[in-house]
């Protein structure tokens, strides 16, 4: 069955660094490792599901590089693995739900379900949520609103990453990572919107309150590969392009940089994330969130999902968001190999391209790490066991 | 009476070239100038109130200084003096409301006011309007909220100012201004949000999605002032320091500066607001937007504004409000002369300085534009008919 392994990409360096699994299988894998630590399988399918959405959307950094969290997270019973969210407090518009700490992408679904029904009755939904955990990406729940036509929003508080303009290393806006505890904000991200447009075509925006996610700078550090200047900085502070050196004593640059280029709008915009979820919610916030990856405690996240109607306001919203959306991506670009896109556009692209090549592209280093790394004791025990792509050996994906 | 005008500064220079002028004085200044083109009173005491809270709260660029073009409106007629707003579409949670082409200000009270009531109701009040104008600081909008200890939030598009990532400039992100009507984006401004903590204090996020507004270079220009060097490119698209070179064919650069460094999401949240404003309310959008300063034709702007009422979800919302208000505000900062600051402290501090001194300090050139500017053909005819000062002559003025 090498159908499912084929090389990607112009170069016979590229071809030897990456190989294709199809979606499925990757989906089903991610399933079974995670129901054979102890997740119920319609909560491990939930998860499985916004992973692989990830990776498709090119995403990778949320994706199967991801997998290893959520399996500590259960492994070791610091998420739970029983029960279902339940609704506290509820109006006709709003409503406040403790996820009960179970996974992120159950507490996720409930909750935008939960939004949508309320938008479909009163033109808006928003629910906030405590108890919750690391839901992969937020665009994935925002996405839900679309197939009902209406406008999704997300936003979520994890650990403290990132730190406010005027921070305390001088002629840098952020303290250093290993000070996170004690100075650095929760990396609030969002806001996720997502609005329909006709036939199918929508607008997507999948952004965060930092210049990149730090799951990028991990991905970069997994492939071996540097990172652009201007994603995170050293343990001294300094913008660096070791990935390494960020994710060891270092940190995350926020979005518009210093305070003379707006870096102050990207904390403020942070502190926003943050009112929408730790506070409203009454959730962990800011530095009393866990430390990233350190599973000594629950997370109780704070998360926010919107839905608005576009029917309780004027009509005709769908055409004007194709049109927007057009204005956009029919400008003449700078450089004809770049054209001007829209948000949401590069993702489509790669969902397409997985689409095309009948699965998942993926840097050899990536499955690599999941089936055999010796440095992760936590997907040890799956490396040969539920890695069968249907029965095709490493060797045979080290070929393609 | 020179009690109203004040030396400031700490620098015989600078005392030339400020003086200080009683809130009070400012603001019935800016009524008698609006009825006297036929604004109504209750119209216009709306609007005065908005421009003296922004010179009030240090956001000059859109005080007294931008008062010729809310007469310029309303002396060609562009911008309508009778009727109210009227409510077009509305659900327990959300209103559609037709602006009918008024003042922004007092289209902005209609729909704050609306918000909040719904809010108070359903614990969210989402309102949209079309026929808007010009509304000043968003802030006062959303700050409008925290009297009934909520969270709120307003969104504005305007004309286009910001064009997107991957224009066609080569390696800059926007297009020249002088073809804003065939690329920009509308220079959408938002989110502004502001919530309440306990004993007064709150959370004031007054941000846009370009780096800054572009009154702020116009004010520069007009006080013969540079700007820094991430505000604006010339019209060949290279970033400028000088203010008049970005006024006439230059443009604004988008937060987040170039795509490696997250421009994209400025432009990404950019686009989020216009699908809040023009494309929900069914207003002008993106190019459409009339040209800035341009009063051919109606301004037909889309606004959004929202309230939340903390108490439908977890108690205690405002003691978690004014915690992370002093996480942030008792780090160390980096040079002790420069607190860490939370959003909206800025603003709080120009507040309680006109407070001391009884009144608002105002650079002279700001004052001699408004007073007897020959290249200001609307402003003229009020140079010294209107501009008593309780009697102080503009000699006085000079002295201070």
């Amino acid at each position: 069955m090498l159908t499912n392994y084929r090389a990607l990409g112009n170069t016979e360096q590229d071809s030897m660094h990456r190989c294709v699994v199809s979606q499925q299988e990757v989906e089903s894998f991610i399933g079974r490792c995670l129901t054979t630590v102890g997740a119920i399988p319609h909560h491990a399918s939930s998860l499985a599901e916004v992973l692989v959405t990830a990776d498709c959307r090119g995403h990778y950094s949320h994706g199967l590089n991801r997998m290893d969290m959520y399996l500590k997270d259960i492994q070791t019973g610091v998420c739970a693995v029983e029960g279902e969210p339940v609704v506290e407090k509820e109006s006709a518009a709003t409503a406040l739900v403790d996820g009960k700490n179970l996974l992120g992408p159950v507490v996720g679904n409930f909750r935008m379900n939960l939004a949508i029904r309320k938008a479909k009755e009163v033109g808006i939904g928003w629910v906030v949520a405590h108890g919750s955990n690391h839901f992969g990406i937020a665009g994935y729940y925002s996405m839900q609103a679309l197939k009902e036509n209406m406008i999704g929003m997300s936003f979520t508080n994890t650990s403290p990453l990132v730190v406010p303009t005027r921070g305390k290393e001088v002629s840098m806006l952020f303290h250093l990572w290993n000070k996170a505890t004690e100075h650095a904000m929760s990396h609030a991200s969002g806001p996720y919107v997502a609005a329909p447009a006709e036939h199918g075509d929508s607008f997507v925006l999948d952004t965060a309150t930092s210049t990149v996610a730090i799951g990028k700078v991990e991905l970069n550090e997994r492939r071996g590969d540097p990172i652009p200047d201007s994603w995170g900085c050293d343990p001294q502070a300094h913008v660096t392009t070791d990935p390494k050196s960020v994710l060891t004593g270092g940190g995350l640059v926020p979005i518009g940089g210093s305070e003379a280029t707006g870096g102050y709008k990207g904390y403020g915009l942070g502190m926003m994330v943050e009112v929408f979820c730790g506070l409203l919610a009454g959730a962990q916030y800011s530095k009393y969130v866990r430390t990233w990856k350190v599973t000594d405690r629950v997370a109780n996240l704070g998360q926010c999902f919107v839905a608005i109607n576009p029917e309780n306001f004027a009509p005709g919203f769908n055409e004007r968001m194709s049109d927007l959306l057009s204005i956009q991506r029919d400008q003449d670009p700078a450089d004809p190999g770049s054209p001007v896109l829209a948000p949401g556009d590069p993702e489509r692209m790669n969902t397409k391209k997985c689409e095309e090549m009948g699965g998942i592209p993926y840097h050899i280093n990536v499955i690599k790490y999941i089936v055999r790394n010796e440095k992760s004791p936590t997907l040890k025990p799956f490396s040969f066991k539920y890695f069968f792509f249907t029965n095709v050996k490493w060797q045979e994906l080290v070929i393609c």
